[in-house]
């Protein structure tokens, strides 16, 4: 569901393709948090104070099957939160937070936590360890405790009007994307050195052929989010490969090929 | 309350002082938080989902006498959530977080929330703009709140082992550290070029007469934070200056003092 925000007046708009965006697949929300999860080990974990007050406190974690892995003290006002009520949520913020927060990517996972066992008591604490070393110095004091929080609902915001749900069945599908957190280098090399391409692929299958200059702001595993400037003002858009990428050193062919298809469509 | 963690058997411990420390004066928990909070304007919110889950969410947000004003979406789940039940708190992590997560300084700040009407609302929105500049967009916007959470439970986390808690009194009557935020480029200078006289201080005032190297970690308003390495092994401590500073200006005259009445002491 997406609901308009109401309008003060003077909200910029967003100018309209006005032929279609030709491949516009892009990560799902599933997809985007896993990335989102993947790509640091501190986040903030919600509990339940004795009161039923919610309590934010900051925390680490690792991963396993996408699931955190936390490693908390009972000595710690969110430990004996996490004993005495196991609904929890983590609100995870994508490094590299821009100037502006709010166009910053930032995911909510909630669930319930609970203490594993056995086997996976043994893959939790080596995922947790293998996130943040640092637990090599307490993970194992008596007084703290490894919890997974079982990931039942996912929400995901990716900026201004980005924004969507997942299930826990979609996100345990997912996997992180392979591309976006390597492909810092690529997008400011495409932006730099061939500005010409990014303008060709927006006019032939961006949506926008009136389009004077196309600025790349992301690239992830199944395409290009590009910034489009035309004479009727600034919008955003979609360019997709022909195919998914697994790994970063595809990311140039896949822009080559853009390039040369996006120039014959226009020729 | 202070309670040790529980021993897994290789628990490197501190060598204790075999002198007084001198000045130990240092930063109350209400002054760490205010300071914390003072330093950015990003935090995550925890809050109550209907169904009286704790749900987590990165938030923006400004100071009013340091108590956070937020502006947040009622179309969003934590808007929602405020407006169904007031309790709420928020964590904030000081910026510049070491490679260790779990040494760095967090806060929460728990209370209740409340719209602010009249004058506070005309200063509540001021404190958010002056934080948050892109929040000009759509601070106006119908379905746009501001919320100021009345913090009634402070608990400051400043790294491993330092933490406190202080109570709604102690945090509204504190005032941000003047000089923790501007010091960083007057502690290198201290340790690149002064590493002597850090080390005559820890001798002298810092309850380390047998210390063989000292470095500075922090200065802020009260003293200094010193690393102190002596045969015994690795310790910390604290030299305070001869009264409280008002301004990072005031920084270098505090420490030429503390160094000559150490070399003083020690001659």
């Amino acid at each position: 569901m997406t609901l308009d925000h109401g309008d003060p007046g003077d909200a910029p708009s967003m100018p309209a393709p006005t032929a279609p965006i030709v491949n516009p697949v892009r990560p799902s929300a599933a997809e985007e948090a896993r990335t989102v999860a993947a790509a640091t080990n501190t986040a903030t974990l919600a509990s339940l104070s004795e009161d039923g007050a919610p309590w934010a406190s900051f925390i680490t974690y690792g991963l396993l099957d996408g699931q955190p892995v936390l490693c908390v003290s009972r000595l710690a006002e969110h430990g004996r939160n996490l004993t005495d009520d196991p609904r929890a949520s983590v609100a995870i913020v994508a490094p590299d937070l821009p100037a502006d927060p709010l166009a910053g990517v930032r995911i909510t996972l909630a669930g319930v936590v609970e203490r594993p066992s056995g086997q996976e008591a043994v893959a939790a604490r080596d995922a947790h360890l293998a996130a943040v070393p640092a637990a090599k110095y307490y993970i194992d004091y008596s007084d703290f405790a490894l919890w997974i929080l079982r990931v039942r609902r996912v929400r995901w915001v990716g900026g201004y009007g980005r924004m969507d749900s997942a299930s826990a069945d979609e996100y345990a599908a997912a996997t992180p994307d392979p591309i976006v957190p390597m492909a810092a280098r690529a997008v400011t090399h495409l932006n730099d050195d061939h500005a010409d391409a990014l303008l060709a692929m927006v006019q032939a299958f961006g949506g926008y052929p009136d389009a004077i200059e196309a600025v790349c702001e992301r690239a992830d595993r199944y395409g290009l989010d590009l910034r489009v400037n035309c004479p009727r003002g600034i919008a955003r858009t979609r360019v997709g490969y022909s195919t998914p990428l697994n790994s970063i050193d595809q990311l140039r062919a896949a822009t080559v090929e853009l390039t040369h298809s996006a120039r014959a469509a226009l020729a």
